[in-house]
C-alpha cells in the first residue's frame, strides 16, 4: 500500500512505559489501516502488554533493545553511550528510512539531541525547532521554538516561522495561519536585539501571514496561530502556561471543597467545569513535532497516556501524507531563489 | 516630624485618573499620620475630586501641571517634550528632594524612562530594575526585572538579585528570601549564555540566599521569593501570568453560566471562589518599584483603583522608613570591598 506509514514508538520512554505506549500504538493500528508501528524496547515487557489486546499482528513489530535512557540522564552522554537504547535504535530506523517517524515520551533532552545528531537536518535548515501546541480560549496555537538550542539567530527564527506555518496549515488544518513574534510591546521598534533584527525579516518573508508582535498577555486568548520565539523564551512560555494553569485549577478545586455548601455547588458544576478545563488541556493535540529533520520526531509529555500516544501517531500520518518535509524543502529553495 | 514621608501621586496617569488616584491619596493621608501627598496635575480636576472628601488639608498639596502624557505616547519623546506633565513634574520633585517617592499609574515606558533620566541611578548601580510582585499559591514572589531595558548583562542580574532581596526582606517582610534565576532546567549547566554566565556569580554573591535555577513551571507554586531574569523574559512571565489567569478564570465563569443547574451551583460556590481568586490577584501588594534610583518610583497598573494607589503609598513609606536605598548603597560598597 503506497500510503503506508511506519511509526516507531519508543516503548520504554516516559512515566507510563511500556503500558500506555503499547496501548496507544495498538489503538492507532486498530483505528487506521495504513498505520504500521514498530515498538522499540524490551521484548518481554512489550509482549506482556500486547497480550492484553487483539490486533493485526502484521502491522505491529517489535525491535528488541537492551538499554533504556532514563529521564534524568544527561542527554548528550546518553545518546552517545546507549547505542542499544529504545530511543537511539528508533531514531536509527528513521534515519535508515525503515520508519517515517518516531514518537517518544522519554527524556526530552535526549529526544532533541538524538533527533538532530542521528536523523539529521533537512539541507538548508539551520536549526530544527520543537513546536508544541498550546491551548487557547478558542482553540490552540503552535509555539515554536521550545527546543534544546537557545541563543538563536534571526535567520533561525525566520525558518521557524516558515516551518511552523506549513505545519499549522497542513497538519493542524488552520488556513493561512497568523504568525506573530513574541515581544514586550506591540510597536515595531520594541524588543530585544534578536526581535528587532528578526522583525523586518519576517515582514519581508514570502509565504507567511505575519501579523507582527504579540505580547505574552494575549497568547492565551488566541491572538495568533504560530507564535515565534527563541527556545529560552518558548520554554518559559510553555512551562509557565502549565504552571499557572495547574496552580489556578488546584486553587479553584480547593475553594470548592471548603464546606458543605461549596461541595454541593461543586457537584452541580462539576461536569461543565470539567469540560471547560479539558478544552484548556493540550494533550488532545498530540505531541510536539521536532521540525526541520529528515524524518519526523514527535515528543510527547513524559506523563503521556495512550490517547496522547495514539494522537501523536496520527500526527505522524498526516505529516507524511501531506509531504510536510517536501513542502519545507520547496519553500527553502523558493526563498533562496528570491534571495531571502 | 522626622519620619514624615512625602509622596508624589501622578494624578493624571492611568485609566482612572484623576478620580481613583485622588481617592487613594486621601485614604492614605487619612490612615497614616506621617504621610504627606503631593498631587501633580490639572488643579481644577484634582480640586473637584478632593471636594468629595474631608481630609487634613495641610498634608495634601497640589502642584499644577498643564500637560498629560497619554498611555500610547512614545516614552522617550514624551519625557523630553512634555516638561510640564504631571509625571515629569512629579519626577523632578523627587529629584530635587522635595518628595521621597512618586506613584504613577501612567504610561509604563514613560515612567521607566523618566525615572532613569530624571531621578538618576544610585552610584554604582548599572541599571535600575522594575520589580512587580506576582501572586503564588501560598503568597507572592518578586519578579525582577520587568523594566524597559532588555539585553541585560550578568552583572546587572547580580545587582537585581541583591536589590530584590533587600526589598523583599525589608519592605515585604520575607526573611532571608530565596533567590532563584529563571532557567530552562534545574541543572547548573543548562541555560542560555546570559544565565550560564550569571549562575556562578550569583552562587558567589554574598548576602543573598541563592537557591539556583527555577523553571517557569514552578514559579506559580511559590518555589522562590525573588525571581531573577532579564527584562524580556520578565515581561513575558508577568504578562503571560495575567493572560493565562484571565483566560482561565473567564472560561471557568462561562462554564458556571452554562445552564440552570450550573447557575445554582455557581451561587453556592461564589463567595469561596471569589476569595480564592482574590488571593491570586496581585493588586493587594501595591505597585512595582523601580529599584536602583536615587528615590523611589512605584509603577501601578494602568487600571489601578484607589486601593492599589493607597497600598503603593504605604510601600513608599516603608521604603523610606527602612532606608532601602541606604542598604542598597552599603551593599554595593561591601561587595566592592570584597571584589565582587
Amino acid at each position: 500500500m503506497s500510503d503506508r506509514i511506519r511509526v516507531v514508538v519508543d516503548a520504554m520512554g516516559g512515566d507510563n512505559a511500556p503500558g500506555e505506549l503499547v496501548k496507544g500504538a495498538v489503538q492507532a493500528v486498530l483505528d487506521h489501516e495504513n498505520i504500521h508501528v514498530i515498538l522499540t524496547g524490551r521484548k518481554d515487557a512489550i509482549e506482556r502488554e500486547l497480550a492484553n489486546y487483539t490486533y493485526p499482528k502484521e502491522r505491529v513489530d517489535i525491535v528488541e533493545c537492551s538499554e533504556v535512557i532514563e529521564t534524568a540522564e544527561p542527554p548528550v552522554n546518553a545518546i552517545r553511550t546507549k547505542k542499544d537504547s529504545s530511543l537511539v535504535v528508533g531514531l536509527r530506523l528513521v534515519k535508515k528510512g525503515e520508519a517515517d517517524a518516531i514518537v517518544s515520551a522519554g527524556n526530552s533532552g535526549a529526544v532533541l539531541v538524538g533527533g538532530q545528531a542521528i536523523i539529521g537536518r533537512i539541507k538548508g535548515i539551520e536549526r530544527p525547532a520543537l513546536a508544541p501546541v498550546i491551548p487557547t480560549a478558542d482553540g490552540f496555537s503552535l509555539l515554536i521554538d521550545c527546543g534544546a538550542n537557545v541563543d538563536a539567530r534571526a535567520s533561525h527564527l525566520v525558518q521557524f516561522a516558515q516551518m511552523g506555518s506549513i505545519y499549522m496549515e497542513q497538519v493542524l488544518g488552520v488556513k493561512n495561519p497568523r504568525v506573530g513574534i513574541v515581544n514586550i510591546g506591540a510597536e515595531e521598534e520594541k524588543g530585544n536585539a534578536l526581535v528587532k533584527e528578526t522583525f523586518p525579516l519576517l515582514k519581508a518573508c514570502p509565504g507567511i501571514n505575519f501579523i507582527g508582535s504579540v505580547e505574552a498577555r494575549d497568547i492565551p486568548s488566541g491572538v495568533c496561530d504560530v507564535i515565534v520565539c527563541e527556545a529560552f523564551v518558548g520554554n518559559v512560555i510553555l512551562k509557565l502556561y502549565e504552571g499557572v494553569g495547574f496552580t489556578l485549577i488546584r486553587m479553584v478545586k480547593q475553594s470548592l471543597m471548603k464546606n458543605l455548601k461549596t461541595k454541593i455547588g461543586a457537584a452541580l458544576i462539576q461536569s461543565s467545569l470539567k469540560e471547560t478545563l479539558k478544552s484548556f488541556d493540550g494533550s488532545e493535540y498530540g505531541g510536539a513535532p521536532l521540525l526541520g529533520l529528515n524524518g519526523l520526531v514527535v515528543k510527547t509529555h513524559g506523563s503521556s497516556k495512550a490517547r496522547e500516544v495514539e494522537t501523536s501517531i496520527y500526527q505522524c500520518e498526516l505529516f507524511k501524507k501531506q509531504n510536510i518535509n517536501e513542502i519545507i524543502r520547496e519553500n527553502l529553495i523558493e526563498n533562496n531563489e528570491k534571495g531571502v
